[in-house]
């Protein structure tokens, strides 16, 4: 096996270093060098300082094969990656004509008029390529100098994710071409992350695939990856090994979503589903109906954040937070929106009523063999355990369907 | 006014180059340096490798007077920043029997018994003062070594952020002691970042306060940071100022929320309110249930994912998305949950209709005076015009709350 192309990222901005922004790009990149056999060794960040940032960009190029930076590519008197880069490359700046136009023409489609500031975004040095960046008005950049790559992108995520996912990940696979590389992820809900490591313990000792856990809202994941010829061979191996050690508590694989493997379910056998939430104020609708698919299966629901009694929608009054409660909305919203399925969560907010316990949560499923509830505490804060509840409600949802056979189980 | 102190911060951990988990420690140390004058100069992300770490804490330690370093303190042969800090130094690791005792102390409470391994976590160097850590095994270090400081903090949050503030940040404040330091955020909506930028050009020469401004999802934030015995009266000036340029796109200040500014004038008054939501799909209700007075005002609502006539409600039969259509979800919704107030959003997703062009949002109220809608577009992706409309809808509500005198304009 060949050895790793090393690589670094640069993140470039002042308010990066105010603690203003999250640097989620260099996550997201860091993510996905593994997939591509890139070594990933090192993340700098730093304010928009064209000396410290020519000395970051020198010092890496002597550490690594392939730079990446993202930020400083704005209009403004700020935006300094540009200059830094041209002065450690001793190169000149100059206006790239046909950016310019395109630039202008951007700009008359967004109904107004380019702001000269906005000209330096169409600077390049010889050595650069220029990369088209559909979402905004900076180009990104992929120099080639010395046998090294610099990777240059604009700072703000919508703009970023796309310039890496259609220019610059084609490139940098093209450029430096590597074994067969493979990942699956394998994806768990209702798991402890130490539980996971532990059963998958054995498999982290291989060299091939290497493994990753990764802790997510949606639950545990892990992720394997292999190189080699038989590197879907070594990863079915290794899936099917994993699975059967943390069944049945995988749910998917992959970017499968726990709302879509639930709405495929549904929509595949024509099911529609209603929801009623106290507790999570709308977010478990809020992520069923994120998906493009919900609107074949998901009618909408109920929010509730008051006495049910109060409501004026003629539901069950109620005097507490319970499993039988939960049954009742969800029945009850079953037949309001005359759906195949209710699904509903109620809730007792520790904060709320200023005690110490846990968050207590309760959920209910109605469907047409009768209704099932469930009930979890969560020690965590108030907005973790609303997330937790809604991811929850899925899980609970897609264990029914099991147990009712209209899904099965992941194999 | 004296020079500012100058700092970097080194996150320790394979798993962070990987993308595994995002470092949230840094960015929140970020956060909190310009409060007590430390100007942060760089971020540093590496693996656990001793000689790459020992090189980058040595550069560092050439460059600023304050390094900040979390993780890698656990007990197992990969993390290796004590070692790396001795070799730096050139300091003698030794095993510090009281650390000892106190990590055997704590596994004893924890009913368990100290591995073996774990005893690398009671070394130190001489130079290095022990810093409790109520929440894990890993003590902190204070080190003092040619006028410089080095804080080594573990690296899980929970750990890191207790440590942080009973440890780390006292002893920076006697350590390098500043002039008053005093923050102001000023929040507003529906203004570009660009335009905020113009008019606030003027406050930017100024050495004191100096100015940031920030793109949240709820809208251009401009942070003022004042140094010296009149900072208070600085920033109520500027602040003044600034709000004067803005208005009437302030919504608020520091730790204000939309959802609480509206809120406060809704409870204030004894009005309640419910929404309709089609478009965001219970994200508007989970906006606004999130904070606890929201029990004092929002008595929920209804989710809508497909034709309005379907949902078995009674909600009026419309045939397309217009502002007539929002206002008239709006005083359903109202009559419904008899609430003082009814909120709606509907929308055209251009993604789910396959077209190419823009999200068109609609905005209904109604109240006590009747029904008001607003129209507004969004050229972004899905997942951002949901949260961009769902925080338009409560702007509006807040334009309507004002026009109606039953809130004020932020002074």
């Amino acid at each position: 096996m060949k050895k790793n192309v090393k690589a670094e990222i640069i993140s470039i901005g002042t308010e990066l270093l105010r603690g203003e922004i999250t640097d989620t790009n260099a996550v997201y990149i860091a993510s996905q060098l593994p997939l591509i056999g890139i070594e990933l060794q090192r993340i700098t960040t730093s304010g928009d300082d064209i000396k410290k940032l020519a000395q970051i960009i020198r010092q890496s190029l002597s550490r690594s094969s392939v730079i990446i930076t993202t930020g400083g590519l704005g209009p403004t008197q700020d935006d300094l990656t540009r200059e830094a880069i041209a002065l450690v490359l001793e190169e000149e700046l100059f206006t790239d004509t046909d950016l310019v136009k395109e630039l202008k023409a951007q700009f008359i489609r967004m109904g107004r008029e380019m702001p000269p500031s906005n000209l330096q975004q169409a600077m390049r040095i010889p050595s650069a390529a220029s990369l088209p960046n559909p979402r905004g008005t900076a180009p990104g950049w992929w120099v080639e100098t010395n046998g090294k790559v610099i990777a240059v992108m604009p700072g703000p995520p919508r703009e970023m994710l796309p310039m890496w996912q259609n220019e610059v990940l084609p490139r940098l696979k093209t450029r430096f071409p590597v074994d067969v590389i493979q990942a699956r992820t394998i994806k768990t809900f209702s798991m402890q992350e130490a539980r996971v490591g532990e059963l998958v313990q054995p498999y982290f000792e291989a060299a091939n695939p290497t493994l990753g856990i990764y802790a997510k809202p949606d639950g545990i994941q892990v992720r394997l990856i292999a190189k080699g010829s038989d590197a879907a061979h070594l990863l079915d191996i290794t899936e099917k090994g994993i699975k059967e050690k943390l069944a049945p508590y995988v749910w998917g694989t992959d970017n499968d979503t726990l709302e879509g493997v639930v709405g495929q379910a549904l929509s595949h056998r024509g099911l529609t589903l209603a929801t009623m939430e106290q507790f999570t104020g709308g977010l478990l609708g809020h992520i069923i109906s994120n998906s493009t698919l919900s609107l074949r299966f998901y009618r909408g629901g109920v929010i509730v954040n008051s006495d049910l009694a109060d409501t004026g929608l003629g539901f069950p009054v109620t005097d507490g937070v319970t499993g039988a409660v939960a049954e009742a909305m969800a029945q009850s919203i079953k037949d309001r929106f005359s759906t195949d399925i209710g699904l509903s969560i109620t809730g007792v907010d520790c904060q709320r009523v200023a005690s110490n316990q846990s968050d207590v949560v309760y959920i209910g499923v109605a469907d047409a063999l009768g209704t099932k509830s469930w009930t979890q505490q969560f020690m965590i804060n108030r907005s973790d355990s609303v997330e937790r509840a809604a991811v929850s409600a899925l899980f609970r949802l897609r264990e029914r369907l099991i147990e009712n056979k209209q899904m099965d189980y992941v194999k």
